[in-house]
């Protein structure tokens, strides 16, 4: 079996959009009206439509199996509006994962968005993790280090102000993969900047701090294939040495995970090379950041199974485990959606 | 001749940073009179002394010639006091690196460092770049996209007020080393994740604008390996062609270098075997952002000529590019200064 860890709705039903823009123009209305959640009407036959020709298309034509499947990661965007705004984006977004994963439960598995924003504890987010595991079935979180897009003003993940919604993580047995939404800081491209920054901060967080120490069961997938730390693994070597923390593998042993969405052949060749092999989890992103084909291979830039497939440097055991078997390890409700 | 493109004055005598401090508490003193510049009185023997069991023993160890040599990067802290706090401080490092220049100008070429502030516009670092390049005889400076040290809050860099600033180095012939300072954000330590979100950033930011069309003349080099962008190579390719930009060679071909500072084999050889050799630059950074020595090899992390030494992909002319010829297109006034 082929797990993707790494996918996202991007393909939803116009009405989603419909909904927050109309969502988004009400917070500027002038009134004094309570905003209430409302309704989104997306039929079973157009959530099959957005999916048939894209995610499913891509699944069968690549041979992957089940995707891990959360919402848009740019749409999420924790910085409009305030906490009421989130929690109503969040429910619905993350009910029409739980519809996606009803009519294709052999393709897919939720994974939620988190009703973040800036300045809002993330204890608060409590309630809609709680409600996506038990109620939908969901087998993990997307969590935003940055609710703010791009201004970088919450505490770094390391603070104890995390430490609530990591207790309940622990306690639910699920990760969270560290994810940033869109960027309303002109200096930061969504894809091509914020995500891997986000991820590389994310990183050089974890390595200065005791979370793991007192959170030893936490979970983090790192996506993007870890943003730029493996390409500057020895950095990373050498800055855990002189600050005197942990060798790396040991340091992300059991807590942190890199996907490959990474979008050629030499990169994946560098993850494989340089990150244990336990620590890193088939990805693709599909359908996501990059959606062209390659002139150099005339093949699409995400299809990363076949960078994995042409790796010459691990064997069959260890393709066995990126593709499946650490996924079923750092995701283990997976083991029950997908039975 | 082997050239590094990229060393700080990490080991300055106490007296500099006695000063800064002295300016800096001085910032916070309730007094209304003007601020003075203030002197340093540092000895010839100090700097000497600073530097013979450091970068001048790694450059004979190494078997380095000259390193393009600038002021100590994170110390530059341009978000600290305003304009006037940093024309002094900036005034004095770089007159600093004009004294080992002229101790050892066989060994050290200058780069200076610019007075920015937040809020401040580009055009006003104008007078102490011509200052240190027509008077001091250096050959580029290093340029902090975000002022703010980690909030960035300046515009890209692709903005037009950068436009007055870029068009002097033009007309002075020299590049610009992309480069922030520390960090006064808590989601960022320096080294591990500011300097390389921030090579990461000016990346993206040079692809989506049409900057070079602008400034053909205009030149600058990326360090710290160009942070995540060779690893996510593809990734960019394909952000490139999506967005209707040119290919990444054409993009980059007479704009945009990136240099070798990155700490382990596998990342030099992924670097060589996805950027245009044309467009890589021999650094170290050393003494600097790493200082162990590396127990997998027993050689010093941050010892990259060995890495270049190593590489099998490609040849000796083209190592001689990334060494020495690389560096003399990117920074002409060179030539003079070391001849």
């Amino acid at each position: 079996m082929i797990i993707d860890c790494h996918g996202h709705y991007t393909t939803a039903p116009k009405a989603l959009q419909i909904y927050r823009d109309a969502q988004i123009a009400g917070l500027k209305a002038p009134s004094s009206a309570p905003r209430t959640k409302g309704d989104i009407t997306i039929s079973d036959d157009e959530i099959r439509e957005s999916l048939e020709h894209a995610q499913l298309k891509f699944q069968r034509e690549r041979g992957t199996d089940v995707t891990i499947f959360s919402p848009r990661a740019s749409a999420m965007a924790h910085h409009i509006g305030d906490e009421t705004t989130s929690v109503h984006w969040s429910q619905h977004c993350n009910d029409l994962i739980a519809r996606v994963c009803a009519l294709y439960p052999k393709n897919f598995v939720g994974v939620c968005q988190l009703p973040q924003s800036p300045g809002v504890a993330p204890a608060r987010s409590i309630p809609e993790l709680e409600r996506c595991v038990k109620e939908l079935g969901f087998i993990g979180c997307n969590l935003n280090p940055d609710p703010s897009g791009g201004h970088w003003t919450a505490p770094p993940l390391t603070d104890r102000s995390w430490y609530p919604l990591y207790e309940k993580m622990i306690e639910l047995d699920v990760p969270a993969m560290v994810h940033v939404s869109s960027s309303c800081n002109a200096n930061f491209h969504a894809t091509g900047a914020h995500y891997i920054n986000a991820d590389t901060t994310a990183f050089m967080q974890f390595l200065t701090a005791d979370l793991f120490a007192d959170l030893p069961a936490l979970r983090f997938v790192i996506p993007h294939g870890g943003g730029a730390v493996p390409y500057h693994w020895g950095r990373y070597r050498g800055l855990a040495q002189d600050l005197k923390r942990p060798p790396l593998g040991d340091l992300i042993r059991n807590n942190v995970f890199f996907d490959t969405c990474v979008y050629h052949q030499a990169g994946i060749d560098l993850l494989a090379r340089v990150v244990p092999i336990d620590n890193i989890l088939f990805g693709s992103e599909m359908v996501g950041a990059v959606r062209g084909i390659d002139p150099e291979t005339g093949q699409y830039f995400d299809d990363t199974k076949r960078y994995i497939d042409a790796l010459t440097s691990i064997g069959d055991a260890d393709k066995r485990k990126i593709f499946e078997g650490n996924a079923r390890r750092v995701y283990p409700r997976i083991g029950r959606a997908i039975a």
